[in-house]
């Protein structure tokens, strides 16, 4: 009876939000339920032939030609200003380079440089670890002290340090929970004591709209691999507002970063550009690979997105948790306007269900201590997907079939 | 006369040296002559398969579970063996990972902190712009200062500087001439005063034998994309000698590098092998791209591949050039212990000797402000090759056709 209701809200879910559905867009293996694009986004159609293609033709016939004849040199920028569009960064402001990690590196040792006689980096001490040791990292080398406050509490703690405050770093959406955090406070908090803002969009890229411009944020990192669909370790990204572009003094001044790198002059000169944020030679398989992943995009508002698939299927998995798991945990909001576009789940043994669930081909993941992730990709679930997942969970807790021995052998997990 | 003489000369080279030729490995465009694998190594053989591999069936259908069946989680440390083998690098000191630059930068970081209270980082103002540009940028987060000085002069330099000497940064190889400088010389000087190397191999490895362990060389960078044939944009590497991995401190403390990524801890503890010079997710499609490139090596020793290969065909280019263009300027030392893979040449039209070779499918590369390069990749060309390229310039400087305007119209050059 239940499941009866539920099938007929999915169908009319997938009805109402069938304009959204970009799943003929994707290769998704037959079977599979995929709701770990949070961690490695799914294959776009096109990619494999884009990859082939700067492979057997650019690389292998025209070899160092294509630099200029396949325009290798302006991928960097031109596959930014795609991202730019999804996360609202007017073009010129986004550039795709290095890691996630290492774009956070230039963010902080810049905002330092930008900021001087200010001591303070803020920072969440639970964001995904990446983001605080980088942090811990570049203020040691920056002369600042890191400072972890939880973004709940960061607009009073900012409000409270003053112009002791040089940059607030946070991520968008808690990596673990889904929590998506206030942008706009924080960022408001941050500019009234004229202190800068670094947002990681790792986990908001591709998912939501993000309004960079619109919230006036000074920098923001972010993957590519992701809700981005990139393919496994695509190039990252980042976004210098263009007031601040001239300015950006980053410390991994790298030849590609140079004003004119082919003039070889053994004096560096940043370029005016978001091309400053370049380091080494871009890497290019990985670069094409992801803008033809960015295709799956075109012709979609992120508001679309945004509403009809990422919060339409996250709110129905809630309502089948409800009524089909009633006893579990939810480590994420419920309330839309605090909800990114995944819904964790607590459980004392999260890591064996999460394995359990993974041999019936629902794919999750596990994170430490006892979080079950499960990651809504917009583009390519539907609400059909959404009640099997919450179905399967039924079936592994209701029968205890996580406790099986073979589901709590650790591997890693990614 | 001269030419019948040079043709079987270099029949009879190609005959004697048959057993390293390896061109059957690669894919290269028929009608042209590639001596540009110094900017870009041609493709070999089985990468598009890999790499059609890696992203239809590992990504595509396996997802984010290739992380460990396909083992994509242990591909930096591997590929990074594999490199160290072909540069003398014992097992588990070598790593693939970011660009050339991103991994000097953790270099000179770490160095500086390795050596506290000496000042200097030694380096080639003549060498490729990165590298001088990044000892600047680290430098100045590092509290070094950075000095200028030739690799010929630099084991005088060093013995003067005393316990000032902090890290000697230099490229073993001369970008522009080829020269090949005396890393044995500049390592034993630098440890004389107790300082510590650091070895940019961009323009040997891959084509010669480096021999890091057997210099004692404390560290060592370079890129996936010349010699090695990776592909464009090609991950990096980084050595770091054993004696040296625990007290290896680089700054860019990624969540790669931790002793446990997976444990998500906020406090950072670097990993006891040589991942801990990871920083973020690695470059997946890169990084399997050049394990594919590099079974262009499988079976080959880098003894013979210089000898045979990289000495042989240079050495032929020369007796080429002064046989067929005698009045050229040769910039490259004609001493086989001091040349390259490379031979470069000086002519006042420079550029558009370049683009009327390469309008002649002879493909090299013009280095300002005068130099046309010519890399000779040791796989893949044959004495054959390097008789052509020398009548085609011939021609081009003869019958002056490199005056004809479109070969002077300025394009970026890689």
């Amino acid at each position: 009876m239940v499941d009866d209701a539920l099938a007929a809200r999915a169908r009319s879910l997938d009805e109402e939000h069938h304009d959204t559905d970009l799943r003929g867009r994707f290769r998704l293996p037959a079977g599979t339920t995929y709701l770990d694009g949070n961690s490695l986004g799914a294959l776009p159609v096109g990619v494999a032939e884009a990859v082939a293609d700067a492979v057997t033709r650019q690389w292998g016939n025209d070899l160092i030609a294509s630099w200029n004849t396949a325009d290798w040199w302006g991928a960097s920028a031109r596959v930014g200003d795609r991202i730019g569009a999804l996360v609202g960064s007017a073009p010129g402001q986004v550039l795709v380079a290095d890691s996630t990690s290492v774009n956070l590196f230039k963010v902080v040792v810049a905002a330092a440089r930008m900021r001087p006689g200010r001591d303070i980096l803020l920072t969440d001490g639970d964001s995904f670890p990446t983001d605080v040791h980088i942090a811990e990292g570049a203020a040691r080398v920056a002369g600042l002290v890191v400072e972890r406050v939880s973004p709940a509490d960061a607009p009073a703690r900012i409000a409270e340090l003053g112009d002791r405050m040089a940059l607030a770093a946070y991520s968008s959406v808690d990596y673990r929970t889904g929590e998506l955090w206030d942008l706009p406070a924080i960022t408001r908090a941050a500019h009234d004591v004229g202190a800068l803002v670094c947002w990681d969009l790792c986990h908001s890229a591709g998912a939501m709209e993000v309004g960079l411009d619109g919230h006036d944020a000074d920098f923001a990192v972010g993957c590519g691999y992701k809700y981005l669909n990139g393919g496994p370790g695509a190039p990252a990204f980042i976004h210098v507002a263009a007031q601040h572009i001239s300015s950006f003094d980053q410390p991994l001044t790298g030849w590609n970063g140079h004003a004119e790198p082919f003039a070889m002059s053994p004096d560096y000169a940043p370029a005016p550009t978001i091309e400053r944020a370049r380091v080494g030679t871009p890497p290019v398989l990985g670069v094409l690979a992801l803008e033809a992943a960015l295709k799956a995009f075109d012709g979609v508002g992120m508001a679309g997105v945004r509403r009809r698939r990422s919060l339409a299927l996250t709110g129905f998995f809630l309502e089948c948790v409800d009524a089909l798991v009633p006893g579990i945990v939810v480590a994420s909001p419920r309330d839309d306007a605090r909800r990114g576009s995944q819904v964790s789940l607590r459980h004392p043994h999260a890591y064996a269900v999460v394995q359990a669930l993974i041999a019936r081909r629902v794919i999750g993941d596990f994170r430490e201590p006892d979080i079950i992730r499960l990651g809504f990709a917009p583009l390519y679930l539907t609400h059909a997907d959404v009640l099997r997942a919450a179905e399967h969970l039924r079936e592994v807790l209701g029968t205890r079939e996580f406790a099986r021995p073979e589901f709590s052998v650790r591997g890693a997990v990614t």
